[in-house]
């Protein structure tokens, strides 16, 4: 087991990496000092797998759990969700010293911390990721919300977990399609802030397909402890924390114009990754040849790296971005890469040079 | 005017108390460095007589607007008018550096707060109230929030206002029921801090009703100095602010049970706080005769001070309490007088006692 520390002065957690943690989960929150009453929240294709373990291994510990489950997919991450969980919560008598826990991949983890931010004001919450995209990224870190209409993450608060244990047991039964997309995030912290990483992964993809256990372990401890240096230092995202985003303003566009259905995250991140690499090599000085290494690395992967718009939903892709959080002022700003493994926020990127990225059409080597 | 300041750091605020402050607006957001670009979140009511000064006090300082509004009342404060409110900030293009203006009493105070704190994880706001209850109570503290059919405000966030203005001249044309439902947490200032501000309220009650602008001045502020000095030392309710809450959970109850409808909200609490005395006196040592004197400034203020209920009802209200946020291991806990002006909160109250104060159905003297 890896443990990697979120450094967050008294909202400090830790981040537990290996194969088998569900089952220590009664220990580990008796051990934090949580209640002894929680709500599992999971998703029905999740839960048939895991939930009685955990509520298992919670009984164990002396803790009663409910279980509380919602639909599957980006859609259930809504206010209509939310509103169904606060009312189970409520109708269970959870109170102020009762926690919750988050058994899913991001969207559980995501309506999950965010139901737990705001209900009673605010009550603890544990994140057990069951996807590779949220083992490495949305269940650390505390950004937690649901999407609008309007546009992803548009709803939210910052409320960290007390606690991530990502049981690498559960990527085994992982969909293909699942897994390819949370390759998506983690290729994208080898571009933020780590070139070596970058070189292991195109040398390594193999094997991450093929699921090896020590591969993926080493490479999601990698990713959180990543994650936990950039959060650990701007928790609020003043600043510095906004590198996270890389990819993700064309990103969040895709997935709000196709209402969240066609793309899982990691494939809308995917096109808007390789969209930055080529706005990066126009603007930033990003070499070409990283630019088409950054592309060829997420097309091996199996995921999508280019989109075919029509005039309208061009039209909609811009007008998404218009809500996207980074929006200040009324500029968009890009994260953008001055080579693999260094990435300036912030940057401006003038409306005429996104077209030409959305038109980047080259067919990728496989 | 009156300046009392809430001492919370980097998130200390000014509340600002005079006649005409609403068309100061514009330049106090100027001041603080808020952005161009804002919402006004009011209600119908309320809308008609301020929304328009308000709008052209921002416009003057080169603040663009948009008016948001919603239904009058307790029921308006529930996650369906929140889903509105945030739709609506969104296809105004509402973005980070914007904010939001609460125009109204304290259920647009604590819906607009939650959208504030919400909204892209958090924008600021600024709280304009229009009643002498959200003047005197909820718009200062940050405690923002919704109910749920289960209870109030069991849904919600603690988001502190960058800027308190009470417009006493919005207390001109307030109606008289909610001059009096107001009275009921100045009142409850008086019990949990100030003996001296108690007999004062005893002796300037006729003032108070027929509106004198000197006495409700100076009667508002001390008020939000009260509190904010209390808000001060525990802004997020780990003790002392419990305080505030006398006579709140069996409040909260009468409201939840009547769907929110039937008793304003100061109404309820005055009905919680006679009964709050009756169960001070005899767990307490709180005088008889303090007991009563509580009682007869409240019913003297034209309040409720007791109700009659059915078997139905009562197990109602018990099942209610259960679920307030004040609950803690299974425990309902009371905040109960020892004297006037000093309180002690977390008491532990028999549930028998409680009945029996539900009883005390005495008719209050006029």
């Amino acid at each position: 087991m890896r443990i990697v520390s979120v450094p967050l002065g008294h909202r400090s957690y830790d981040i537990k990496v290996g194969p088998g943690l569900l089952t220590t989960l009664g220990t580990e929150c008796t051990r934090l000092g949580l209640g002894r009453r929680c709500a599992v929240i999971s998703d029905h294709l999740v839960a048939p797998h895991y939930a009685a373990a955990v509520r298992t291994s919670l009984e164990r510990a002396g803790i009663e759990s409910v279980l509380v489950t919602v639909d599957a997919g980006e859609t259930a991450k809504s206010l209509k969700t939310v509103q169904s969980c606060y009312d189970q919560l409520a109708e269970h008598r959870l109170e102020r010293q009762s926690f919750v826990i988050a058994l899913g991949g991001g969207v559980v983890g995501d309506l999950t911390g965010f139901v737990a931010a705001t209900y009673l004001r605010g009550i603890p919450f544990v994140q057990l990721p069951t996807t590779l995209l949220a083992q490495v990224d949305s269940s650390v870190g505390g950004k937690v919300g649901v999407n609008l209409k309007a546009g992803k993450n548009l709803v939210g608060a910052f409320h960290q977990p007390r606690l991530v244990l990502c049981d690498l047991n559960t990527i085994k039964t992982l969909p293909e399609r699942e897994l390819r997309a949370g390759l998506a995030e983690v290729i994208k912290y080898g571009i933020i802030s780590d070139a070596v990483f970058f070189a292991r992964l195109e040398r390594d993809l193999p094997k991450l397909l093929r699921r090896d256990p020590k591969t993926l372990g080493e490479v999601v401890a990698r990713c959180c402890e990543i994650k936990a240096e950039v959060v650990g230092q701007d928790e609020n995202e003043g600043g510095l924390r906004a590198v996270l985003n890389f990819g993700h303003t064309l990103g969040h566009a895709l997935e709000a114009i196709s209402s969240y259905g066609k793309y899982l995250h990691g494939e809308a991140i995917s096109i808007g990754q390789v969209a930055a690499a080529e706005l990066s090599a126009r603007l930033l000085g990003l070499p070409w040849n990283d630019a088409v290494r950054i592309r060829d690395l997420f097309a091996r992967s199996g995921l999508p790296v280019a989109v075919k718009l029509t005039r309208a939903q061009r039209k909609r892709i811009f007008s998404a971005m218009q809500l996207d959080k980074k929006v200040s002022g009324g500029e968009i700003k890009f994260v953008l890469a001055k080579k693999i493994g260094t990435v300036e926020f912030g940057c401006r990127v003038p409306r005429s040079m996104i077209e030409l990225a959305l038109d980047f059409q080259v067919p990728a080597a496989k």
